[in-house]
């Protein structure tokens, strides 16, 4: 029998770090050796999270001080769920002592440190870094995660966004200028931050947009379309806030580069972007293509590590509107994690996300 | 002392009908001497809506079948809060008893009977009222409503759509085309109607599009847009379920007329959409132009005859992002029903609605 | 015309400022003429309550630092909206330059010093106003409402809990041992605490108790119920955080001093109750006696000043069960204390809050 | 390799028959071979429950019209998630035809059929079979489950009593007299009933009380009590509806049989108390006894198998006050079933449950 891969979580009490301590703790070929949070140093797992309090693994494992050394000796995969800009501080570290690194911060999720600096505000504090890391989106990076040392997980957002938008963009089926993303998110978007916009008595029965016009997912969202379009993308993006704990739901406005005007052209239309996506996810085991009348809901994918996505040809505007819908922190983060670390260490894709 | 106007609503069992009460029992110059329900006929208001049973008028003033003859007796302007389809058959006759109408429903919202066909699957019931009848939006058919003796309340998306976007048009700042409506609605939205898919348990932690891409509502807005471009005008509209109980928040997509890709033809566009807006709305007591930083947001208009208005230039898109937020069921419905009745009547535009 | 009385608020950015705000700017008698908030000094209502921005007095009036002297001079009422243990320090100066001054705050809610520390942690701040306050629950000391200076607004649970109790242990018809109260609670009756166990993600999809089983608000209600009842009451008292904005659902058991085994007594028990509810509450604007089979539901009071109780003799048990409902914010909160002001300044009960 | 138990899932619509299928498709030791529906039949598990649509076994297997013959031939164990009533047409001939049947309704719960009456309202269907049931509470039944052919699933708001009454009253630690179960359920707990008081308008922001004073599901709470005290018990039993999707929150008045007025007898009997509950669970994998400060919150049950127990003595009333959270559907439901089958095959009792 192999034994398991060792693997450890720094910055484990935040929802995506919870998250992925329930993936890692269920999984079947790995084990959960370090967790650390500078706030719940020295509490077990079990007393930070209730829920998982019967697991008796939970009950012997301590949260920690995030240490490079220590955190190198406990694991071979190391996590990183921590805030943006700290990230960068413990992924060279780790990795030049031998690590794999996956980070779920937008820290290496940019090839080019002047987009960073357009949209952080400051320089990138580790640019030798951004060359060596692979954007982990699966469905599309999948063989240089497989040979990755540091692993960018992609925002939620962007997974909402571009999982839909890439295999058109790439079949030349839509245009690569215009595109319009407007998506809704739960509040465990925001994190476990205590701040008053996000009080349970702020957020209840409210429906409000954030971060209108530039928010700074764009830019990894932008990098991704530029480099499937071949050529510079510039997308109009609007999140919203809406009253759920987990979920994201995205509309997409999308011009196909045909026109579709007659019923003849139409139908053809749709027989491209039926085949382009069955071609692109047909297989994957994480993308479920609607059929029928299905429309994507949050519901039918919160807790699950899956995109729902379903499309429509509007005859009267001559668009492709495409819609789906993920979890934002099982797809948006901590699953799509636990599934490139699935595809670098050899596993099952599907291995502990089921 | 004028002695008070007599109300009657007919179907004023469901959500509309009930703010319709609310709202005309808290009216100083108006009496509400009449409401039918089949469903309820014989009950009291105070039985049928527990929330409003101190009230004595809710003690003595009974739910009766809907008949035209007594609706006619009893009121001097009746409010049809009835499915789109029913409204058309008490319309006429109350009209032709010297009642004045204001409906609620679709039926008489369009000009075009064609229109009405193409959207709603059968002939128009009454095409020869749709000429006679007042499209109710107060903002831009004051004069009209008050001498009209039918008022065709307008839709809740509609109002939410319309109100940002008409002086924009009106103005010649924005393209008539390509324009995106991408609006999220409360589950009161879909009336008080016992199915499954609005059950608690299948809404609540949901977020989903529904209606794409063709939702009836389409017609009206279209006709209007229409008429203030006074060209044919397509728009994208994309509905979506939200789990609170009321309230509209839309998302409009719109195209300048001039470009303004450097700063100088920015802080001029910026300058004329400020104005635009200031002109149309600096006076009106039920629209708030939000300033600064602010967006709009549901909570800030749930309860209130208010429309929420704030917008963006995005001069990386080159698009004016313009977001509002109403009470579907007030602004939405009920409250501009009755914002119509006091310019009608000619009392202060915002009697029973502070 | 008699001109407004001047009042003010102290602490005004809460849940229940807010409120107070929102009621005493719709009041026809009054003139809200400061607000202070040391978050908050130099905003204006209308910016930090954006719901109330199109009020042209919200637009103007500005957020102060509290100072005693400037609220005397602009206040002939004063409401403080503070924490525990802050507002004693301003009762006092305010009552000393002649100001009345209605505490929302549990500072002098108690007669006896002693409870006070026992459940608070330390000596009461000012043992000498206790003696002078009077417990604002208008249905039961309208009286002496009327003459005081310093009013104490009663807590949202004991409002709950006292309304429905007190007439029947008055009546002698309960036994004044053995009571239990198990109350829930919207989550803004934690006030505006930016605290984790707060946000959205925290409370949303939630029920749990909490303060169990000795929670501060027990000294109050103990202290009324003994008084009604002439003799030491303890009770046992439960509080639940429940995933609503607004609203608090308590419901009692109770024996009652007669058994009513037989169908016979039970009848004449039935009376009873009746009767002696009738008689407490029948007149009073503010209390709604449940009929038939109606049960109390949060929905129906939110947003007004309303308790709705109901009752039911279990003969199985012997227990006779009353269940309340009210908003914590306004019955449990600024409105009953703005129903405490107008019985202080002669206005109609229910001026402000209809 | 040992063959699959083949299972089938009678009425499997519902949001029990969903949770039936999701955990037994999910389970390692059995194979789902039919599912049955008169409203979906002929439709696909994935058509129906777009959640589970990804897994081959969904998209092939048909809901089909409830036919005893073909169960018989398709399944060993057949679970009942069928209405009260209408359960007991499928039991007796399916025992007949040798299947072991777990039934989630009512219809076989309760020992004496006098009571069922009582509570019913009409005779019990099928008498005969009361004698051959067995109560599906493991954690007290787990022999006779073991070689049970029918087995009666225990209702929610029983299990959330019964798991934290039974040890207590089984060790004589409680009087069998006046306890009082104030429970709080999510919405999913009334089933995928069509009914107004269950539309998400009509459930969001509020809480109420129903069923008071004798709910239905009394009597088998009862007669579990009764069979433990060794002498007739009554409840007392306060169902609520909370707007949560999912869960049941439960606060328990009790009396120790012994006073504990002083520390030294308090201290004594929290000693038996824990060591009560120790004794009783501390090797149950589906109970949680909280520790410290930790009270119930169903937010760390939902989704899970698991009843979190804590409890606290009240020395200013004597009451020892138990406190439990579980999820409706799973513990209260379907995971409880599947716990029962587990037992009933000698499979580990966790299988597929974790």
């Amino acid at each position: 029998m192999i034994p398991p891969i060792k693997t450890a979580i720094v910055g484990a009490s935040g929802y995506s770090g919870e998250e992925l301590a329930r993936l890692l703790l269920g999984h079947p070929q790995v084990e959960l050796t370090a967790v650390t949070s500078r706030q719940y140093a020295g509490q077990t797992l079990a007393q930070v999270f209730p829920r998982h309090a019967n697991d008796p693994r939970c009950r012997s494992l301590r949260f920690s001080e995030p240490k490079v050394e220590s955190l190198a000796k406990a694991a071979q995969v190391v996590f990183l769920a921590l805030p943006h800009g700290v990230a960068a501080e413990f992924a060279g570290p780790l990795l030049d002592m031998g690590c794999k690194v996956i980070d779920l911060s937008a820290d290496f999720r940019l090839k080019n440190p002047a987009i960073y600096k357009e949209f952080y505000g400051h320089e990138h504090p580790a640019p030798a870094l951004l060359k060596k890391s692979v954007y982990g989106l699966p469905e599309f990076y999948r063989a240089k995660i497989k040979q990755a040392a540091l692993i960018a997980s992609p925002g939620c957002y962007p997974t909402s966004i571009l999982l839909p938008v890439l295999p058109l963009l790439k079949a030349g089926l839509i245009k690569s200028s215009g595109m319009i993303a407007d998506s809704l998110s739960g509040v465990s978007g925001a994190g476990r931050k205590v701040e008053l916009e996000f009080l349970f008595a702020e957020c209840n029965e409210s429906m409000r947009p954030y971060g209108i016009p530039k928010h700074r997912h764009l830019s990894e969202i932008e990098e991704q379309l530029s480099l499937a379009a071949d050529e510079p993308v510039v997308l109009q993006f609007s999140p919203h806030l809406i009253p759920v704990n987990r979920g994201i739901l995205t509309t997409l406005y999308l011009a196909p580069e045909k026109h579709f005007a007659n019923d003849t052209a139409m139908a053809a239309l749709q027989k491209q972007v039926a085949q382009c996506f069955q071609a692109a996810y047909g297989n994957e085991p994480f993308v479920r293509l609607l059929e029928g009348d299905a429309l994507p809901d949050t519901k039918n994918v919160v807790g699950t590590n899956m995109i729902e996505i379903a499309w429509r040809l509007d005859a009267r505007t001559g668009r492709l509107i495409v819609m789906s819908a993920i979890d934002n922190i099982t797809k948006g983060a901590s699953g799509q994690a636990v599934q490139s670390m699935n595809i670098l260490c050899g596993f099952p894709e599907t291995a502990g996300l089921g």
